[in-house]
C-alpha cells in the first residue's frame, strides 16, 4: 500500500521520558486515522535519521502540522527546533501481536519473548503495552519452556561477565530480611579457592540491601571490569549490581509489576537466573526464606519454585540448589547497614556464632556439595571451618581492600551518634520478634540513607526478661530522626513491637 | 504511623498531562523509600490545596529536594515556581487493590467496580495499573452483576440528558461497515411521534462515522441542552457524542483497549449501554454485524452478547433487543461522509431502496414492535410505510433545520470536485465486495477528514459486468489525495479490489 507521508514541523520537547513517543495534535492524528498508542514513523530529511515512536495525542500541547518530542527522540533524530520531518503511519511492532497471544493464553515460543524482551530493552512497546503483558503472564503464568526462553532473552539484552578462570559460583536470596548472609557466604566460598563475583541490589523498603551494608566498608559502585578484575585477584567480590548493565531490561518489569505487588514465579525466575548467566555463573545456591511477612508464603510454594529453579538452571547449563530458609525471625540482631556490617565483621572475626552466620555456613555448605569439595552433609562443617580458622576473615579484608575500603581495622565500623534503649516495661518472656517492625523503625531512623541509623536488638525470641532490662537500640545520625523513630516506638510503633515480643506473659 | 514528611520545593513543568504525576529525584525517592508508581501527597501551605500524584522518578530531571509537576498538578495546588511545599508518601488508592483482586481472578462487587471507574475518571491511576485492569477483565471475563455494575459506574461518572416527555428511543451498531442506517432510523422513528435522540462517534479507521456524514448536512457539535431541546422540538437529532460529557471514562478504557483491539463482550456491553442509559434510554435496538472483517466474527458470539445486552437492560430497567445483519457486503453502494448522506437522502426521497434501507426498516420496525405501536411481524411494514409516504423525509429535513443546517434544500448535497471511474478489465460476475478495500480507497482518496472524497460503488455483489464496465468511482477533493487512491488502486489496492470483484470468471 502507498504510504500516506506528511511534512510537518519539529517541536523539541526539553523534557526526559524513557520512551520514544511522539505528541501530534488530535486534528493531525485524525487525518492520519491514528489513535493515541498507534505509531509513527519520523524521519529527518536532513540528518537521514528515522525513529518509529508511539503517538500522544493533545488539542492544546501542539498546534495542528507540529510534532512535539522529548529528549529520546530528539536526540535520536539529531534535530532542530522548527526542522521539517517526514511523518507516516506504521504498524506496532509485532511484539504487540505476541503479547496479544500471551493474554489470549497462548504460550509465546523463544523468538516471541526474545521479541517482547527486545522492544522493552529499546523502549518501543508503551507502559500499557507492556503492562498487558506483565498481566498476561501473571495471570496465565509461564511454563517451563517459556521460563527458560524469558532467562535467555532477558540474559541476551545486557553485558556479560567474562573470567578467565572457572566455575564461577554464585547465591542468591529471595525476599529475606536482614541479615547479610551473602557479605559472609562470599568470604568463606572465596577462601576455599573459588571464584564468587556477587551484584546486589540496594534497600528500597527494607533497612539495608547488601550493596547498602557493603558499602559501610568499601565501594560497591564497580564496573564490569572492576568485578571481573577484583575476582581474578581475590576470588570475591560485593558489588551493587544496578551500576552495571547486566540484564538491563528485568528493572523495567519489576517497575511494571511493582503497584499490584505481581510477583509471577515464572518472572521471578527469568529475573533471578538472568542475572546469574550474566555473571556466567555455573553453580547457584537460592536461598528462599519461608514466613508470613517474606515474599514466599508457604513451603508448598517454596518447593515447585525451587523444583523450577532447578529445571531452568539445567536447560541452561547451570546447577541450581535451593535451600528453605526460616523467614519468620530476625536473621541476626541487627537492622540498618552499619549495624549489619558491623555484626558481619564480628560473625567472621569469630565473637559471635549467631542464626545468621548458622545460615551462611549453610549456603557455603551447599556450594562446596555441589562442586564434590565436600561430600554429602559435609559442606557446612567445611564452611564453619574456614570460618573458624580466620581464612574468611582475611578473605573479607582483601576483598574491602581490592574494592576501596572505607573503613581503617583498627578503628572498624563507626557507630552512630545517637542511641536510644529500649527496656521491657513488664518481665515475660519474647514469644515472637516483629521483623516487620524492626525494619520500619529503623527505617523511621533514616535507615539505609543514612548508614549508622538502624535497630540493634539485645534479646532473641524465647528470651524471658525482667522489666526495666534492655529489649533494643535505636541508633541515628540527627536528633529529628531519632525523635520520630522514638515518637513511632511511643506512638504506636514501640508499643506494638513491645507487645508483639512481649505476648506470652510470665 | 507517624508521617514522614519533607519540605520540598516545587518545580512547574509547562506541560499537559492527563496523570497526576510527580517527578522526583531517585535520591528522594530512596530517602522517602519510594518507588515509580508509589504515591506521594502534595500539599502547598500557602494555598492550603492538596494533590495525591503517582511518583516517577528522575536521575537528571529535577535536582534533590524538588518536585517536577505538570500544568493539571500545577493548577490544583494553585502553586509558583520554587515555592515551598510538603510532600509525604501515601498508600495507593484502594481501587488499586481491587485491580490485583480482579487479576487473581476473583469477581469484583459494584462498590469495587465504582471506585475503580471513579479514580479512572479522576486520573488518579497510573497507564500502568488502568491497563493492569483492561488486561485482568478481557482475560477473566465480567459476570453479569458486574457488567450491569461497570454499566451503572460507567453512567455515573458523567452527565445525563433529562427530556420531560418519555419514552425514549434509541439505537446502536457493533462495529459496522459503511452505510448510515442511523440517518433514516432516527427520522422514521421521530416521523412516528417518538423521541430518538441519537448521539454517534466519528470515524477513527473507517470511511465515515455518523457523526462524519451528518455533519455534511447539519451541525453536530451540540450541547446537552440543544440535544435535549432539538429532541423535544422534532422528536429526533443525531449528534456527535464526542462533545458531550456521557459516561467519559469509557473512553478512556477504549484507548487501553485500543493497542490489542481487546474487546471483551462485558466491556463492550457496558460502555453501549452505560451511554444509552446516560441518554435515559428505555427502548434499545442494537445492530449486530456478522462477518469476517467486522467486530462480531460468529453467530455464536453474537448470541451470546445479544443475550448479555438483553439481560443488562432487563436490570437497568430498559427493553433491549439484538438484530443480527450481514456484515459481509457492503451497506449501501456508497462510502465516505458526503457520499454516505447523499444515500441516505436519496432513500429518505425514495428515489433508492437497497440493503441499507432494508436493514434501517427492519430496525425501526423492531422498535415499533418494543413499543407496542406495530403487532409482531408487522413493524418493518410500517416503517416502509412511513418512509414511503415521505414523512421520514421531511422530519429529516426538520432534523436538519434544527441542528443548523449546513445545505440548502435546491442544491442538496455537493459533489467532490474530482472523479475518476475505475472499470472492468475483464467480463465475469461480480462474486465478493470486498468492503474494508472500499474504505481503505475511500480513506486514501481523503475520507472522512475530506468529507466529499469516498468510493461509490456501481456494481453488486452477484452482478454480471462486461470489460470496459463501470465498476466504481473514486471522488477525491485534492489531486495528491485522487493520485495516491488510483495509484493504491493500481499499484495494488485497486487490482486486489478488482480481482476480489472478479473473481468468479464467465
Amino acid at each position: 500500500m502507498e504510504k500516506y507521508v506528511k511534512e510537518m514541523k519539529a517541536k523539541p520537547i526539553d523534557i526526559e521520558a524513557d520512551k520514544l513517543v511522539a505528541i501530534i495534535n488530535t486534528v493531525d492524528a485524525k487525518e492520519f486515522g491514528l489513535l493515541p498508542l498507534d505509531r509513527i514513523e519520523l524521519s529527518c530529511p536532513r540528518t537521514k535519521r528515522k525513529v518509529v515512536c508511539v503517538v500522544d495525542t493533545t488539542t492544546t500541547m501542539v498546534r495542528e502540522g507540529t510534532v512535539g518530542m522529548f529528549l529520546d527522540v530528539q536526540k535520536r533524530l539529531k534535530i532542530k527546533s522548527g526542522e521539517k520531518i517526514r511523518v507516516h503511519p506504521v504498524p506496532p511492532p509485532e511484539s504487540v501481536h505476541f503479547i496479544k497471544k500471551k493474554l489470549d493464553g497462548h504460550p509465546l515460543n523463544e523468538d516471541e519473548i526474545i521479541a517482547i524482551v527486545q522492544d522493552l530493552h529499546e523502549n518501543k512497546l508503551s507502559e500499557i503495552e507492556a503492562a498487558g503483558f506483565v498481566s498476561a503472564v501473571y495471570i496465565h503464568g509461564f511454563t517451563l519452556e517459556e521460563t527458560v526462553a524469558m532467562t535467555k532473552a532477558l540474559t541476551g539484552g545486557g553485558k556479560r561477565l567474562q573470567f578467565k578462570k572457572k566455575p564461577i559460583l554464585d547465591k542468591h536470596c529471595i525476599g529475606g530480611t536482614n541479615g547479610r548472609a551473602t557479605m559472609i557466604v562470599v568470604p568463606i566460598i572465596a577462601a576455599a579457592g573459588y571464584y564468587i563475583p556477587k551484584t546486589s541490589s540496594r534497600s528500597i523498603t527494607s533497612s539495608a540491601g547488601t550493596a547498602d551494608s557493603m558499602e559501610v566498608l568499601a565501594n560497591v559502585s564497580l564496573s564490569s571490569k572492576q568485578i571481573v578484575n577484583i575476582t581474578e585477584k581475590t576470588g570475591g567480590v560485593i558489588a551493587w549490581g544496578g551500576a552495571l548493565d547486566l540484564a538491563p531490561v528485568d528493572d523495567k518489569i519489576i517497575k511494571i509489576e511493582h503497584p499490584f505487588a505481581l510477583d509471577p514465579p515464572g518472572q521471578i525466575i527469568a529475573s533471578v537466573m538472568a542475572k546469574k548467566a550474566s555473571a556466567n555463573a555455573k553453580y547457584v545456591v537460592i536461598d528462599m526464606p519461608i514466613g508470613p511477612d517474606v515474599k514466599i508464603q508457604s513451603i508448598e510454594r517454596a518447593e515447585s519454585m525451587a523444583k523450577k529453579f532447578i529445571a531452568v538452571g539445567k536447560e541452561l547449563g547451570m546447577k541450581v540448589e535451593a535451600v528453605l530458609t526460616d523467614g519468620t525471625e530476625p536473621s541476626g540482631r541487627a537492622f540498618g547497614p552499619a549495624l549489619e556490617a558491623k555484626l558481619v565483621l564480628e560473625i567472621l572475626e569469630g565473637k559471635v556464632f549467631d542464626n545468621l552466620a548458622q545460615k551462611s555456613c549453610e549456603l557455603a555448605g551447599v556450594l562446596f556439595e555441589m562442586l564434590g569439595e565436600a561430600k554429602k552433609g559435609r559442606g557446612t562443617g567445611l564452611a564453619k571451618e574456614i570460618l573458624a580458622s580466620g581464612k574468611a576473615l582475611e578473605k573479607m579484608k582483601q576483598i574491602i581492600k581490592a574494592q576501596g575500603a572505607k573503613i581503617s581495622e583498627s578503628e572498624g565500623v563507626e557507630e552512630a551518634p545517637l542511641k536510644k534503649v529500649i527496656k521491657a516495661t513488664q518481665t515475660g518472656e519474647i514469644s515472637k520478634i516483629n521483623v516487620r517492625q524492626c525494619a520500619l523503625v529503623a527505617r523511621t531512623a533514616g535507615a539505609p540513607s543514612d548508614k549508622k541509623a538502624g535497630v540493634l536488638l539485645h534479646i532473641e525470641e524465647g528470651d524471658e526478661v525482667k522489666k526495666g532490662q534492655v529489649l533494643f537500640e535505636i541508633h541515628a545520625e540527627n536528633k529529628r530522626k531519632m525523635s520520630l523513630a522514638v515518637a513511632f516506638a511511643k506512638k504506636g510503633g514501640i508499643v506494638d513491637l513491645e507487645k508483639v515480643i512481649l505476648k506470652k506473659f510470665v
